[in-house]
């Protein structure tokens, strides 16, 4: 349930200011014990849990397949990836306190972990734990895994400059020639979901190879660049070069916002990957009548590795998401979807209001179980709603102020008459005019179908 | 899509062994680099997910607010805690490596940080960062982190003697008279989660006050234990005493579901906790007419903490699952929900079935977007399956053997006739008949709306 405390509503000043709305809607909080690390409350925990939801969802048609992947790897599998020596400074060094892993024979160097930075080298040991034929690939890896880098302490804050975050991580392994294909769907996962949060004003920046010290053979470099060109003028935005900017390993797409004060932020990346393939010695089966087919390496070609990332960080993504919203979220992510204010404390009043707001959020009859009958479970495709209920002694304008301030999307109001008539209050001058006469339709009916259904 | 290799299913012998099957199935796989870590594969993520998904719609009518909390804490809260003392030789140390953080003045012991092994210090610190009232409590916060425990290596094994894990952690912060409601409520969860699962033949099992170096009041632990008694009774189940056997900060309920072989193993637990608030310094605020108002804390209380798990470790229910199903998941959290074998190669054939499994996957029509129309995103109450497509060139009956044996929930056909008739031929013979008329009933309800909408 709500708290009950007013509180001031950040000022005009800052109202677009992650920070402040993120403190006034109990979004996160952060802690001396952490730093770099915010602790996400319920409501904010709501919400990225919604991000990471939609993300998954479109997933399955987009043919990435999720995993689950260890947090600390022993220090050998970083010095096969090279963050060890080229990352060393933004790692963390994990070692058990005990005695216990010395007795088995794995002192020294072993006993230390990494604490990962990324997701990738864990990917490529997922991809070598299999067989894979030139017919089963790309074969398309998705991670939300929590990752550590160690940046410095004074540039730490907030949501954006963080030591600790989550990734909406991707790994394609694909054929040299799948690079143009994969690119196009990558772009075309990025224009959806910027529509979908309204961030459409967004550029494409490409990186080239760098002059000197890139690994990979030339052809392969020039054949991924004229993919990744057909790809972005496929896309009908202007796209814009930075020549000779890619990393030694691949060229890379990246995605920017601009925000409010003309800022450019980076969010998704593409980045193609011709180095971390050859250093797990990652392969595939090829025949003969196929164009990677390689006589020095009868049978076997090494897959292009492709990073990509849609959100970015969904740190950095939610707090583009608050200051675009104002904290206004849109329903189906909002933590405040209804409440329902009662008119007065009487008993028959504020039991009315619970049982209404069970109903409104779609639970069943759990407060009536006795302990002899188990209730059903919620099954997910249920649709529940997020009621909170405001029975406190306070004036019914100082709650619809309160209610409108914390900008739920709903307000509903209880009092003696809705009890007699088994009926709930729509509040209509609160949120609702922003919405359309069809969405006013969908939720009579549905709120009938709740009062039908489960009195 | 599906590998196309066929392999040996487990042996009679091992048929219900958990990692043949897991191994069998795709569903996770371990590496030299992570030890006790499991990595999951695709499939096994996504019966994790579905585990994890259940539990979160269930969360809403339980009154349960998820949250999302830091890996690594300093040093100085594990004191606060008492893990550093208590649990050291269980725990991981962290620490940077480069030298970012000394130039801050974060030198010494501050720099050491403790991966965490349990959620409760961070759920403390969520607690501490808000004011709580007395009609506010209880607060509940869930929390499915990875946790880190650093197990003897000798023991690891599989999903059940691990040093990463997740839990589908739970703490609640009630009032000492909200003790037996809260522990009503969670054996009231347990009950429905086990018999959704098919675990209805656990134990409970009650552990109580040491004889001595207890804490906390003895009114306390009396009131306490009354109502933890009081709970069980009202469960209808026989349950047992542990007399003595519970910690020194609170007595507790364990919940051991027998295995095949006879022996239990510990899931749920519900343990009582008057210790760490204390530690933290927690309180709520408390008004002069209630019970457990203290004329020496005036307007100040210390809520009782409840630690409390229903799966326990996500890992080792996995476990016990593939055991309980021998691998014939229930089709909503199956990671093999369907496939369709073409009954030749014809380009005909092969088109259509990708267009099939696109239609009952319920995909809109991803594939025909040439980059300028974006598709449209599909939202969380669209109801998806996974469809693996079997296009190889073996023949039917070595497709269908192979998919018997990877148990598909459903199995489709499709050859030259079905492009005709524009239709799918259902296996009738796979694993349907284990299905109610309803449910065939209901899927032929579903087959025939993908084709007419999505068409
Ligand atoms: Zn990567
Ligand atoms: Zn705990």
């Amino acid at each position: 349930t709500a708290s009950k405390t007013l509180r001031r509503p950040p000022s005009a000043d800052n109202e677009t200011d992650y920070r402040a709305l993120g403190t006034f809607q109990d979004l996160f909080t952060s802690s001396l014990y952490s730093p770099g690390s915010p602790l996400f409350l319920p409501n904010g925990t709501h919400v990225i849990n919604k991000l990471i939801g939609f993300l998954r969802t479109q997933y399955l048609q987009y043919g990435f397949r999720e995993v689950l992947t260890p947090t600390i790897y022993k220090r050998s599998l970083w010095e096969i990836s090279g963050h060890w020596v080229n990352y060393k400074d933004d790692m963390y060094e994990v070692r058990g306190r005990g005695a216990t892993g010395e007795a088995e024979g794995e002192v020294g160097e072993d006993e230390s972990y990494g604490l990962k930075p990324m997701n990738c080298p864990g990917h490529c040991l997922l991809f070598k734990s299999q067989k894979h034929s030139f017919r089963e690939l790309p074969v398309r890896y998705a991670d939300f895994s929590p990752l550590h880098r160690n940046e410095v302490s004074g540039s730490l804050s907030g949501l954006t400059r963080v030591r600790r975050f989550h990734q909406d991580d991707g790994h394609i392994f694909c054929r040299p020639q799948q690079i143009k294909g994969e690119i196009a769907s990558a772009l075309g996962f990025v224009e959806m979901v910027m529509n979908t949060f309204g961030l459409q004003s967004y550029r494409l920046v490409l990186s080239t190879r760098p002059e000197k010290d890139f690994i990979g053979s030339l052809e392969l470099w020039n054949s991924a660049e004229a993919q990744l060109r057909e790809a972005l003028d496929n896309t009908g935005r202007p796209w814009t070069l930075n020549k000779g900017d890619g990393a030694f390993y691949g060229p890379k797409i990246d995605i920017q916002i601009q925000d409010k004060a003309g800022k450019y932020h980076q969010l998704s990346t593409i980045q193609l990957d011709m180095n971390l393939p050859q250093r797990f010695g990652l392969e595939y089966q090829v025949s003969e009548r196929e164009p990677e087919y390689n006589p020095e390496t009868p049978g076997k070609a090494t897959p292009v590795l492709i990073h990509r990332a849609i959100f970015g960080s969904l740190e950095r993504f939610l707090a583009i998401l608050i200051e675009q919203y104002a904290g206004r979220w849109p329903f189906w992510m909002s933590p405040r979807q209804a409440i329902i204010l009662t008119v007065n404390r009487t008993e028959e009043v504020v039991r009315y209001a619970e049982m209404t707001a069970a109903k409104i959020a779609g639970f069943r009859a759990l407060q009536q179980t006795d302990g002899a009958t188990v209730p059903k479970p919620l099954s997910s495709v249920d649709s529940t709603f997020v009621v909170d209920l405001d029975t406190s002694s306070q004036t019914l304008s100082k709650k619809y102020q309160r209610a409108k301030q914390m900008k739920y999307n709903l307000i509903f109001v209880v009092g003696h008459k809705d009890v007699q008539g088994q009926q709930v209050t729509v509040d209509v001058t609160g949120q609702l005019p922003s919405m359309s006469d069809q969405q006013v339709l969908d939720l009579e009916e549905l709120l009938e179908t709740r009062f039908r259904d489960q009195a």
